[in-house]
């Protein structure tokens, strides 16, 4: 299965922006199942004192990758403000993450690739708020 | 079981602020679960088709404030960052969720519960932010 | 906001059941809340490498009891066959919590009150699955 | 990324079962994406009325085929009976979203589309049961 074929399947899917969408969730669930084994690797390392605030981190990111990807992977009656805010909580997560992981990447094969998979989802999500705001910066209201 | 008792059992559970995240814990919580139950009760409407973006609004906001809690119920190497941005995402669901849901508040019981339960959560997560920003004004990164 | 407030709001909420299974959606989030926590607290201890298998434990168990809550909280159109085996996956994943957490129970308060939420979710797990199934007992279709 | 190079990365993977633990872990993430746009679009539908099992229905399988994935993922400190109870009930909430979602395959291309991803996720639970018991049947507890 195709995340675009099941978007395209959508009574209303016949959006310019559905391969986009699909990558942005694609990025989220690859980005939220790194950040789930990350935490769990290093949990099983021996120096696990040192990492703990990776593993904090890796789980907060992997909650908030897989409620985004849910949330963006919904077309109908979409609420612009609701995607857009939760994109940014996602984007900021993912810089967060990456930066801690990037720290024991040397170390830890695990941390290397989760980094990677948080430096591409947080990428993505930006490119996708800039898209469905038609190229205009995000402006939270207060 | 109370949230704050356990909050209270953390190794580093001595704030000040234990008993007010804990509230927002706890609005969070109540809130997805409202929103979950009205979701369910829309689609079990005889006139459903006028509640399609009720039922969707529900889902998201749904969650979206369960991430928003267990993030929140995090205490250990707390990113604020994640905190304030995820609290700022949440604050947004519950306020288009409870606009939404106060249009169908006077046909619809569970949309009146609702409405109730996303505006006392939008609340608490805006005074969650200014104390933990110690009063400043929530300003994203972007 | 009660749960069986909004429960009892639902078109077809006239069951004679709703405040068991309030009750349950209840015991399910108090569950989900405390193993959050506890993983979370456990992180935070000194001797975090004895505390591996709990933090890896609470983790599914906060997992297991968040999806159950949901599931248990919709009502309409609701399938007995997927609500009782998700509630027996609970029963498991809470009888296993408090295995583990019991056996850090004197060091750590967290993990007391922790056990203490898991069996009480367990003992409610297992009569809703008994109410809803009539008084038989649960066989799976293989 | 690969889910299984992520895994292979874990201090503890070596085990031979990696492939096929990264397989169902896919099946079910997959699985919960068609899901969520099975829902989705069946609320975009004009004839929604005759939708609201596969909805209700799309909404639990996509839950439980999160958890599931999710809690697979963890290689640490793994508990047999957790990871067990889960698959099974996430089999069973595949085999019924499918059978549901075939009703209406003919249709809708989100509902056969979606039924296929339940079916191969179902197979695929089971496979990984078979696998992690030595070829045994799974019992429950009770």
């Amino acid at each position: 299965m195709k995340t675009v074929d099941m978007l395209q399947s959508h009574p209303k899917g016949k959006s310019a922006n559905l391969e986009a969408i699909a990558a942005c969730v694609a990025a989220c669930l690859e980005c939220a199942d790194a950040c789930t084994i990350c935490a769990d690797a290093c949990l099983a390392e021996e120096k696990i004192a040192m990492l703990r605030r990776c593993i904090r981190t890796d789980l907060d990111c992997a909650d908030i990758c897989r409620t985004t990807a849910t949330i963006l992977a919904r077309q109908g009656e979409r609420n612009m403000e609701i995607v857009i805010s939760q994109l940014h909580a996602c984007a900021v997560a993912c810089r967060i993450c990456a930066t801690e992981c990037e720290q024991h990447a040397e170390m830890h094969r695990h941390c290397r690739i989760c980094a990677s998979a948080c430096r591409t989802c947080e990428m993505v999500c930006h490119q996708t708020i800039s898209m469905l705001q038609g190229g205009k910066t995000y402006e939270p209201d207060h």
